[in-house]
């Protein structure tokens, strides 16, 4: 085993938009091709049946999510890619981390206590109205993804610092109980300097506020959404401020630093915005094209992308399976010869 | 399929007394014959893991208690005797089912209630103390247990009727939720005659009272516990009642009923204690040591279980995938071709 073991979990549900990309996906496929660690990438369906019970849309996010990220280069060669349902494994050390966690902790995680604020504030008379057990245990799952990789660094955003500290606390608990360095506790990698986008409206972009564009809308879609992107009412000719623009900010997030400079120029010299809006849409097109074909030939071959996750989810058995033959016992579910 | 299928777990902490083997073992081993009914009985191990984490202690618990049951005649052709920790998708299918069932219907579990009222009443500040995940959510891996074989007929004590109606609960929504008949809704079945003994100090016989007499005792130390029940101070020559007599209960327990009318004949006359004593050993001891001869040769064989447990979890994990085929396209986690 490498040393460093780098997991990052996809959630399978939605479609990727620009925000996304920018500030998720292309720097974990960057970070796949990276020979110095071994990387897990999944896709986290299991997860994905607390929001989404229709089986439908879990089946087709699962579907675009894994044509998007090979569309995009992930490196399944050196990273290991594969659906976390497939790994029946995940359930099962899931089980044995629940008999050493506190229910007390999973009763502070932050998305079951903004769960039950949301029904004290609607004044329902049961705070745990319409929260599932799904919802309520999913640290111990997300542990069990963690831990069954023994992986050492785990990339998330601030939200989810407080899982990977649950799931040093499990790992720590069993450690202990169990008499053993079973697992390695892991840790969270937040980067600071992650890149977000703002959306049509000029927030955040984020699919709650329905302000997106899908990372492979099709090239007549990419046009008229960025020409929907709000700016203000400058007259060609008037310079423009490219800070407070989000016109700009989408444009230098696909950009290097000498075009990123450029642009400035032609802001600065009062570029019309629809003269604006068109060329930025050409340069993202140019480099979306590719993967968008890619991806749209991805689509057409099932066959193709279940092939490489069933490749991928026989690597991440194959460790997981080394691991629980060293925890069953350790328990005392061992086999009697 | 059978369109009768009952299932049966049997927990793995402890070793088994006359009063279980009365109770419990007996009835279910002869169910265990019925062939008009397909039978399916687990050693419970990941449910040991919330007691007890010494491994030692779960590995030889689980030893002693599938030689007692195959000691003691349990028909594994016809029934399917298997070990939980073995069937790995019972926690795949508890996950499915934690995403359809309500946190607040374990919060009304009477195991976790009872361990809250426990905390509260020792005045500790946190209601959970020393509660593990594993305890709380203990009804959705055993509604797993259940559903897994669609089993309709669950025999279980009062205390565990509720766990099934969680079963139902559980089985209800998610056949609701993914709009398909997948499970069939269990009953259980309380025998309302099961037969209690009591122990040595005339409480009912319990682990917890610290009054067994373990079923597989040396035949030394059979005789030892029974010298040691609690009787009267009544002389010889004097008669004696048998309805509040422990030897008596536990004589008849083994007793046909003509036996049980010549001792109660020997009770009215004025049996000894002493004699009466040695009576009911030498009755149990005679229709115990077969079975504990071969209790004894078993536990010098743990290869042998280990193949009779191997070849039951290879049909029970037969039908599990059989159901889960089905169940995993309908959530949305199937194979995409």
């Amino acid at each position: 085993m490498t040393s460093t073991r780098v997991l990052t979990g996809i959630t399978t549900t939605g479609t990727p938009h620009l925000g996304n990309y920018v500030g998720a996906i292309r720097p974990a496929i960057a970070a796949s091709q990276d020979e110095s660690v071994q990387s897990y990438y999944f896709l986290a369906d299991l997860h994905a049946l607390i929001k989404a019970s229709d089986p439908k849309r879990v089946q087709q996010s699962r579907l675009e999510i894994a044509a998007t990220w090979l569309a995009l280069g992930l490196d399944t060669d050196n990273a290991i890619f594969y659906r976390q349902s497939d790994i029946h494994e995940t359930t099962e050390l899931a089980w044995m981390l629940s008999c050493v966690c506190a229910k007390g902790l999973m009763n502070r995680a932050h998305a079951y206590k903004a769960a039950v604020t949301d029904n004290e504030e609607t004044g329902s008379p049961d705070p745990d109205r319409g929260i599932t057990m799904g919802l309520f245990s999913y640290p111990v799952l997300m542990a069990a993804d963690i831990l069954l990789f023994n992986a050492n660094r785990v990339p998330v955003g601030r939200d989810q610092v407080q899982h990977i500290e649950m799931a040093r606390d499990m790992a720590g608990r069993f450690n202990h109980v169990y008499k053993g360095n079973y697992f390695t506790l892991p840790e969270a990698v937040v980067d600071e300097r992650v890149q977000t986008l703002n959306g049509l409206d000029g927030r955040k972009m984020s699919k709650s506020y329905d302000n997106t564009i899908p990372l492979f809308s099709s090239e007549k879609k990419l046009l008229k959404l960025i020409r929907k992107i709000k700016t203000n009412s400058l007259e060609p000719g008037e310079p423009k401020d490219p800070e407070t623009c989000t016109l700009f900010q989408i444009y230098s997030a696909f950009a290097s630093e000498s075009e990123e400079q450029a642009m400035r120029g032609r802001y600065a010299e009062g570029i019309g915005w629809g003269d604006a809006k068109n060329a930025v849409f050409e340069h993202l097109n140019a480099q979306l094209e590719g993967p968008r074909e890619e991806y749209e030939r991805l689509l057409q071959d099932p066959g193709h992308i279940e092939s490489v996750l069933q490749k991928g989810a026989e690597r991440a058995r194959g460790e997981a399976n080394v691991l629980l033959e060293r925890l069953r016992p350790a328990v005392g579910l061992g086999r009697f010869v």
